[in-house]
């Protein structure tokens, strides 16, 4: 059978194609006798507009995802403006989606591709422990981006990009121990987080052992639930606790950049000096850390270049050339004004 | 003419709804004969499937979407998650949309409302200097949020929630002058802002004017053009050229607190104090305003409100309940730790 068009059907009754499309488009602004006839050579012609391809072609668009927890977070932004200039490139339409901490990813996700027709979807940030049939619904490909994951994810079924967070937390502990700190309190995500939260204090732990220092269950400190994590008023909240606590200590370091700015804070709000009475370190490398006073001595996780590479293991798995890809990227310690030399021994 | 439908065709051919639709989207698993007996009964009685009620149902889904300029500002994101929160009450669905400076984003809105079928958008942040005929193409409700226009836009055409950039300007400048400081070094958006820069600069010279000081123009300072406006980098760049200048002055005003940050570091850079050198403050009353060391005077918007407040007239458009409306919140004056009583005389 030869296709026939919307054209072939103008001709063949001897109207525009605009009065054939009001015909098949139940439009009010057609005569009653001319749309009888059109749909009449429609019937006997077997023609049938697509609508499939139709839709397609208005609504459907090359569309990939972003879907972010915490988009409150600074860490984010850099990395959302990677996404979109390396996406525009493709030229796909990007949408960015929020998803609250009380939403499953997943279930915002199916949804979206139901509506959006994505072809493909950027997980960014935030816990993630779904079972592997859960994530097996997920019929476009996606890529984990900065989201670490202690569970047993079955790694052929998706892609990821971060750095080594057990890694680059020790790293960063390691430096305090050996500035002679050896009572480091931490601030991490609360114990039910899978996530990097778990990773990072892992790495913690692992350093304070590896320079012969015993963990005190009392200076590691979580972020409160009732408050945003990772947000700068829960560093504060939960740092000024600690120092009300009377707890002994020399150094904090908070797994993110935006905990730290709050735990600075309080530290001067109790009439303290950085780094002179306390030393303080975070995680990220946000802009603010280097331009906050004193600057602070963190670990620079490179956004851009993870963005980049996030996109692009997402196109590979698009145009069908790879299956997962798994990239982990190297932090880099970068050391600010807020960490010293033990200057006393409390 | 009844209203036809496929269940009605399905009874009348004695198939299933599901063969019926088979036919008319061209499936190929169906029997040629069968396809032609079904479209021949669909002939006869006029039934048309209605492809643009079916789009609206299958990807319309009620969405909104919100076109940001300067995602990577901290100010829009108790914003994003405001809107977010009231437009989800609503069950609609939302868009977050970047707006890069040099697109044009009534022609993203366009496309936008093409592709996604929007029902109503939120223009949040930057510039917004588009002719009344520009925005006259836009044919779903629309506010601007957060938008400062100098232009004469027609009041009756959009919607508009803000806060008053020019008094609220003269009140944090007009400050800084009773507490003795009469070379206020500001800075601002460059010239061709025709938006909350060039507002928030007329306050700045009214403020300047009414008491008494002759405004210099070696101290209206602009961001960088090949910078991020309202980064913190750009303030950093700007205050360290204005102070290796050698221009004589005693405080700072910057129209964002994210380039107050930027100026403090570069103060702290070359020695300086604050406030005893120099006095600073800023504009938007960010969480790190108050969480930088020095906390930092500025004018707090009320950002979940001005928020709320939008999405509300938004629906109101929208539910065809109003026509354009156009809200002025307060700014609160937050006198912080950056600013102080003039020391020296320079």
């Amino acid at each position: 059978m030869e296709t026939i068009t919307i054209k072939d059907i103008a001709a063949l009754c001897g109207v525009g194609i605009s009065t054939v499309s009001r015909a098949i488009n139940n439009h009010p602004d057609i005569n009653e006798e001319t749309k009888a006839m059109i749909m009449q050579v429609i019937s006997e012609n077997n023609y049938i507009p697509n609508n499939s391809a139709r839709n397609l072609k208005r609504t459907d668009s090359n569309t990939i995802a972003v879907l972010i927890k915490g988009i409150t977070n600074p860490f984010f932004s850099n990395m959302i403006k990677t996404f979109e200039r390396k996406i525009k490139e493709k030229k796909y339409s990007f949408i960015l989606q929020h998803v609250d901490n009380r939403e499953n990813e997943i279930d915002v996700a199916i949804q979206l591709i139901k509506e959006k027709k994505l072809k493909g979807i950027v997980f960014l940030g935030g816990h993630f422990s779904h079972s592997n049939e859960k994530l097996a619904q997920l019929k476009v490909p996606f890529v984990l981006s900065t989201i670490g994951t202690t569970q047993k994810l079955d790694r052929t079924i998706c892609s990821s990009v971060s750095v080594d967070d057990f890694k680059e937390s020790y790293k960063i502990v390691d430096y305090l121990c050996k500035l002679g700190h050896s009572k480091i309190a931490i601030i991490t995500a609360p114990l039910d987080d899978e996530s990097i939260g778990s990773l990072r204090l892992n790495g913690y732990m692992s350093a304070l052992r590896d320079n012969g220092i015993q963990i005190k269950k009392n200076l590691i400190r979580f972020m409160k639930d009732e408050l945003e994590s990772y947000s700068i008023q829960n560093g504060y909240v939960v740092t000024r606790e600690l120092l009300e606590s009377g707890e002994n200590f020399t150094a904090i370091y908070a797994i993110s950049d935006t905990l730290v700015i709050g735990a600075c804070r309080a530290i001067f709000d109790v009439g303290q000096r950085i780094p002179e009475d306390y030393s303080v370190a975070g995680f990220d490398g946000l802009d603010i850390a280097h331009y906050y006073n004193p600057s602070i001595t963190t670990i620079r996780q490179p956004v851009e270049e993870m963005a980049e590479e996030t996109i692009k293991i997402l196109f590979d798995a698009i145009s069908g050339k790879t299956s997962a890809q798994h990239k982990t990227f190297q932090g880099e310690l970068i050391i600010g004004q807020s960490t010293g030399p033990i200057l006393r021994r409390k």
